[in-house]
């Protein structure tokens, strides 16, 4: 059994302004450690799949980049989207590439931006659910064990379980369940049964075209018709083509929460999505009032903050739970409850003639 | 009758962290306008008191500087102190200099860092207050008829109007009062007799100087001892000897509120002590959500902040009445109602070993 890894790499990163850029998303960012996330995550699963068998998927202005970043890695195993269209397609594309190369490989699809810091226990568990999805066909996915009543994320209620291997036990899965308010959140987790949705997921690559064959007809009919010139040199070309006119539609969506032969395992590595600034109150170190710094940093009666301020030094007065961005052209300060309207200063940067800080 | 004016320019300017330092203070600094403070004001008031009629008092860290910003000043009229002793010592040692050129002057104190922005109505007070102070022999000050229930000024309550001088009324002062809370101020403005405490001065050299021999003999006798060396080469070393010693006293404590022959003049010249970051939301440009700006901003549902950014763009996204403010080497984050806390970020920054930000 051969397994191969896809990392997912098309974020845009909009949410790390003003750190991220249109042409810096977060993968490209070494916003919790020393490395780039992307550096990151590829790292932490070599040991498992070497390094020709990991492919990206990112975005077309986003290749060269990652190609600096992972140099080693063969050039057509980095793939360019010509335009993002959520996690479906991206699945689709790696999935097919690989079947046109080994068509009983088993493929781990990973996001490259989320934090993992229980690094060998994740590729135990990803190497017992290699072996499980080889031997069953069925479609696994993490759940993580929460520890807090989060409301940023999706949740995946347990089913029966239905397997045990190695140190896993395989559930089916009740129901996916979209990002819940706090009042449900605290429920979910009273109720013990409700994990994390992590997006990472392993299946043989026959099994997810089967699904999409089922779920996404549109999607695997143009992956097909694709599927000739890909590992060619009109790969790109015939990619651009067809690209644009797939649905943007999750994975998730697509078919996870359709198909019948879905697995959820429960594991717990470490993991957090790094989804917002606020999520690096969790990540970073913080000091006796609770604020998340990196950086050069003073306070006087701040709680609860967390800076980014890594060339000069951010002084804090009587401040709470705000989020301070210092970077060469630009300064974000957002009260933490509002991390999620850090996006909506796209439209502002462009409506003030603010385009170079995109 | 000859009037000269004095300008005091002592501050030390922690109030305006980062953008004042310790060898940058306010006065230096171009917080409102263009110009900075002390040439403001230089310039405020030469249509009244030409250049050589002009003395600048400040501290020996910064008389350099101030010869900068006002070149054409003969070198002995910018006095340094070689430390601070509060405004006592500072009217005294302007005054015996001056006592010794032309005692029969007429002597007008002036902060160096104040806001007045009806510059021909207070050079038209301050004509008709020297004659006034040339005639009676006076100790004038001037009040600020108040617009609104300020807790950051002390306030002057008015006695029985005992002159008319030109447009001005003269007051005896019924007393001098601290800076009030809320419903205090509340109350002065709604009694209609108080005055905000402007901290300028007006008088006959002679009377001055009388009124320091009177209530500050420590102050007089010590100047007296100074008289022979005064617009001497010997003068610095001279100053050096005695001003150790000199009391830290102010001159409306010291003189002001014990003195009998005291006036106050009711004024409405557009002035504003510019004491602090949170003064600036009324002076600099505000937006529709009260934001007060000096640089580059934008608000996403920011309201009522203070934004100094000269150089990077300021993005604010949720918050409300912070203070902002971008250096090339240290970023203040400060809530409004937090302001005076400034002050105490200096012993912070020598505790964390930050003393080059001082």
């Amino acid at each position: 059994m051969d397994v191969h890894t896809v990392i997912m790499a098309g974020g845009s990163g909009v949410r790390f302004w003003p750190q991220s850029r249109r042409h810096r998303p977060k993968q490209l960012l070494n916003i919790v450690g020393e490395k780039t996330m992307i550096r990151a995550t590829v790292d932490r699963v070599i040991p498992l799949t070497p390094i020709d068998k990991i492919m990206i998927v990112t975005g077309v202005h986003h290749s060269e980049k990652i190609h600096k970043q992972i140099p080693e890695m063969p050039e057509n195993s980095i793939v360019a989207e010509p335009v993002g269209r959520n996690t479906a397609p991206c699945v689709a594309l790696a999935a097919y590439k690989l079947a046109k190369r080994d068509p009983e490989a088993v493929m781990v699809v990973l996001p490259a931006d989320h934090l993992i810091t229980k690094e060998e226990e994740f590729r135990s568990v990803l190497r017992d659910a290699a072996k499980l999805a080889a031997d069953t066909g069925d479609l696994i996915t993490f759940g993580i064990i929460p520890d807090r009543p989060e409301t940023g994320y999706g949740y995946i209620q347990l089913g029966p379980m239905i397997a045990e291997f190695g140190g896993l036990k395989a559930h089916r899965v009740e129901r996916f369940v979209e990002k819940p308010d706090l009042i449900t959140a605290q429920s979910y987790l009273q109720h013990g049964d409700y994990l994390w949705n992590s997006g990472m997921f392993i299946w043989k690559v026959s099994s997810i075209v089967n699904a999409l064959q089922r779920y996404l007809p549109v999607v695997s009919k143009a992956m097909e018709s694709l599927t000739p010139f890909l590992d060619t040199p009109d790969e790109p070309k015939a990619i651009a083509e067809v690209y644009e006119s797939l649905p943007d539609i999750s994975i998730d969506y697509g078919v996870m929460e359709r198909a019948d032969n879905v697995l959820v395992v429960p594991v717990d590595v470490g993991w957090n999505d790094v989804g917002s600034w606020t999520s690096l109150q969790d990540v970073w170190n913080t000091d006796e009032e609770g604020n998340a710094i990196k950086g050069k940093f003073l306070s006087l009666n701040a709680k609860g903050c967390v800076v980014s301020s890594p060339q000069k030094l951010t002084a804090l007065v009587g401040v709470e739970d705000l989020i301070v961005v210092d970077t060469p052209d630009a300064i974000l300060v957002c009260r933490k409850d509002k991390a999620q309207d850090i996006k909506q200063l796209q439209q502002l940067l462009v409506k003030h003639g603010y385009q170079g800080l995109l």
